[in-house]
């Protein structure tokens, strides 16, 4: 089983790349996920139509800095790559400072911290940085470096299908578009891969599909390069925000009652895990295009605290210090557990319908009445064969019985074994 | 737009006018209305059958007082027309106390208020007085005078319909029945009135009925002339108790959940009006008739303090004194806006519902990403897109996403004027 | 009526027969209710399968006792029937203490009290004793005798069908298998008995059954027997726990929406009960085996305090001290009433449905106008007609009116009588 430590040290290791939506910093990061577990790795060209939108030229980024009047680099992307403004154009020019500061984006009410900001639908170029530093900027002429690329190229991604009994697939999905940010990209990248490298292990009933993707145009170029399989998808999660110590909150699918939807309910009710159950918004990561009117997805995102709720969020202390070892693996066992209860989510029909079965003669019943305290395993078997009349799967009676998932499982396993129940389809 | 004094010089104009279910006081009342709307009057001779029912003889009045053993008036009508029990047949006669006493009715618990009494369907005469008078009535011979006439004539109802860009109407009614009254009835009278003068002004998508009749028999009356034409009606409301300051009350239609329940819900939520919603009763107004169970018309109630729940309610006090200008304005206000949401409910189809549309080329979104706080406006667009399937309207937007429906609107008219959606019938 | 002595003389009387699942003891307390009515009392042999069971071998027993080393009777069957762990097979033998030890059961947390225990189907023999009579037994070599008969024979049950206007009928079930406890077994037994009497005195519209069984294979056995018969049920109770002086707790059936569990809310509340609904769970008393998947009968348990939440549960002090005489009529009145609703829940149709009929001329309205205080009577005469649309009962228009049933019936009666409404299959 996976270890605090492998987890924090998988992100450690993807933490000082420069990622973007597309470029050699997600390839990169897709070879580190490889290493692990056998995604393949696509390459989408520039200009390729995915709906309404066209996958954009490649970025890639060697270096960038600012110097200021006496030529001392006091912005350096090798230090921090969020201090570029993500697919800045390149540029190499001298400017004084009140032009340079259009191009220079800070947080005045976090001061310290750098932020995190992209511009990839618009031309600009740009570097975020301390607001306290920029305060003390002196007059003079600056110099400036972006030593990038923005040409033809493609949009990287990777996927994974884990095949079970059944066609029926649960979607994975995670953004791996953020460079050195840790909780928002990097907890979910970590969680996904080791929950893939766990799935793989067993036999499976349900399928299982994981893809590594750019957040939006990611999720729009598989959508639209995939729309076919997307047939067989029965609900799917997006994973993000999987490290920081907070509650888990899970954010529901536009339709609200799939069986991902129940899962996560119950699994977190189980765990004994307060949580915060949210509506579906159609706002947030790639969830949106999951559950456009076209596709209708049955795909939440669970998540620790959600984006934008935590003061690190896209600036540079979204880094190690925030993602704790207990929370990643504690994200990966609540995952694992949603995928259990998806998996063993079977149904059955009780074979003798009529009046309850004798349990005592087949060793499933206390053999001397009048103890009144009824042991909850036996009362798990009578709500499975009561339940078991062909409608009722065993997350449906999980639910009517407020027992938990694992308690009706072993229940429906033990009247299996002595005959009382059949599977149906 | 309409001015407080404009509705409060409309109300003290019909005060003094004695309405009943027949008679010359609502002919000269629907006249008056007549100054600024184009309503038709129309007759219904007394004794048509209208369903269970017959239109009633024609009541008039002319005067009527009780003068006291020594000749003094003592209850004068030309004062105040409550004095007399509505519909009461001639009399002229003299009388002891004591037999003078079962024609008088009072309020012994608002002892200095007169009281509004009828008796349309029981031939009777009687008078009304504050209770405090009567108990210093000497003894001795009273001589009592009503000149009132009671023949076969007609019932006068008002009727005006706004055609709109299609059949499905919205029927507004009121009650003019009622003597000198001013939140119950004429606050009704004049909103609607001025409701019906605003909405003339403008185009239309919904038609819109109004009927001004006397309240019980004229909506029987109306639906058993009219039967064919209800079947175009899609909601309505029943206007009444308008004009004080109380908290507005909705009552639902006996469905429950129709555009009209709904859009009012929404308006007054996204007024800030602190209200209460309440459920359908077989009681109260005409709304008793419109959801009938062979009609079944989903009209509600919107009031301020409904009937019965105020002192003053059928009473003397009920006067111009508990009208307030701004009250009145407020509920027309409120008035137009529900039709404001019943008529801006379209339902559109996204052109392009698979993922999102790329907003930023079309110049509906920022174009430097980053900054985390969602503005309003694009997430309203975002809601529009999302649930623009074929199957929500903008009500439903409205609902789901929480948000006013005014910020629905201009989202849905944004995206339809670049092309995004394309409205259904 | 049935006075509280009445019932308190009839559990006195069957208080100390010795029953269990066979044997005389539920022949001879069958045979004192035949006194009252008229049940037909059947006899299943051992050994007949019924669904996945067997019909048992009868238990009868004549005398047990456990001599001390001295020779003293220290435990005395003649005493307390509780004493004999029931379907104790027979045994004759002196043995030392410690082994006799492995026979008895006490009650640690109640060290006073006698529990009650049984061994159905693993063949065994044992004594019940309070915890506190074991602490002081010396030690030695005792005496135990239990003088019963464990051979072919027959479970026996009762039935009564009280036929109505319709084939519907209505299970009433209680169970007869328990030695002396009273508010568990004997009060249920009481209602059970004094309802049939109560309900054959007049004409029923619904066709009644009353089952008199041993719980769990008698329940089983029955329906085994009569499967073709439960096509009528339309819903049922379980009666037990009537006696003591608790608040009422209904147990709804597995569909939890069935016109009992609608009659027993209304009825509860109606009464200005203080009182709890509680769901469906697949464990209790027989109406687990009527609400099995194969069945489904729409079956809940009306009691007072359920089994197992008050003290004396299946123990010693379950006696004639625990049952209160107006608790069981308190009972019996509500057993009653829930009948009446089930029975006067009929449908109408309103044959005046477009508009208001004009209640004033068929003398069922106030004919003086104005009295603004509805009378109760009144608006109950309005729901009926406003909700006799052909798909609301009079259990449906009581619900949605908030008044009381019989309000609602009355005002039915009412309108029948003046041909306002016609009633439907």
């Amino acid at each position: 089983m996976t270890t605090p430590e492998e987890m924090i040290r998988f992100i450690a290791d993807l933490y000082p790349i420069c990622r973007s939506i597309t470029g050699d910093g997600v390839r990169e990061t897709l070879r580190r996920v490889q290493r692990r577990i056998p995604i393949e790795i696509h390459e989408v060209p520039s200009g390729t139509q995915v709906f309404d939108w066209n996958v954009p030229r490649e970025w890639n980024i060697r270096d960038a800095w600012i110097k200021n009047p006496r030529g001392e680099k006091i912005v350096d992307f090798q230090r921090l790559n969020l201090h570029v403004l993500n697919y800045s154009v390149p540029v190499h020019e001298k400017l004084p400072l009140a032009e340079l500061k259009t191009h220079l984006f800070t947080l005045p009410d976090q001061p310290d911290l750098v932020p995190y900001r992209t511009s990839y639908y618009k031309e600009a170029w740009g570097f975020c940085l301390a607001h306290n530093q920029l305060l003390g900027l002196e007059e003079g002429e600056y110099e400036v470096l972006i030593d990038s690329t923005l040409e033809d190229g493609s949009l990287t991604y990777g996927e994974l299908f884990l095949p079970g009994e059944t066609e029926e697939e649960i979607l994975i999905s995670c953004h791996v578009c953020h460079p050195s940010l840790c909780n928002d990209n990097l907890s979910g990248l970590a969680v996904c891969t080791f929950l893939a490298e766990e799935l793989a292990k067993a036999p499976r009933r349900l399928s299982y599909r994981f893809v590594f993707i750019p957040g939006t145009i990611g999720s729009i170029t598989w959508l639209a390069l995939n729309e076919e399989n997307t047939k067989n998808i029965v609900g799917g999660l997006v994973a993000a925000n999987l490290g920081d110590p907070g509650l888990f909150h899970y954010k529901k699918s536009r339709y609200g009652f799939g069986d991902v939807d129940r899962a996560v309910r119950q699994v977190l009710a189980d765990a004994g895990e307060e949580h915060r159950i949210e509506p579906f918004v159609p706002f947030g990561y790639d969830e949106r295009q999951y559950n456009s009117p076209g596709f209708q997805l049955r795909v939440g995102s669970l998540t620790r605290t959600p984006y934008g709720r935590y003061p690190e969020y896209h600036t540079s202390a979204d880094n190690l210090d925030l993602v704790k070892p207990e929370s990643l693996v504690g994200s990966l066992r609540i995952y694992l557990a949603v995928m259990g209860v998806l998996d063993g989510n079977r149904r059955y029909r009780n074979l003798n319908p009529k009046c309850e079965p004798q349990l005592g003669r087949r060793g499933l019943y206390r053999m001397i009445g009048g103890d009144d305290q009824g042991r909850q395993r036996e009362l798990a078997l009578l709500w499975v064969l009561n339940y078991s009349d062909g409608q009722h799967g065993l997350l449906d009676i999980t639910e009517r019985s407020e027992m938990s998932f694992d308690l009706i499982r072993e229940a429906a396993e033990a009247l299996l074994e002595v005959g009382l129940l059949k599977e149906i389809a």
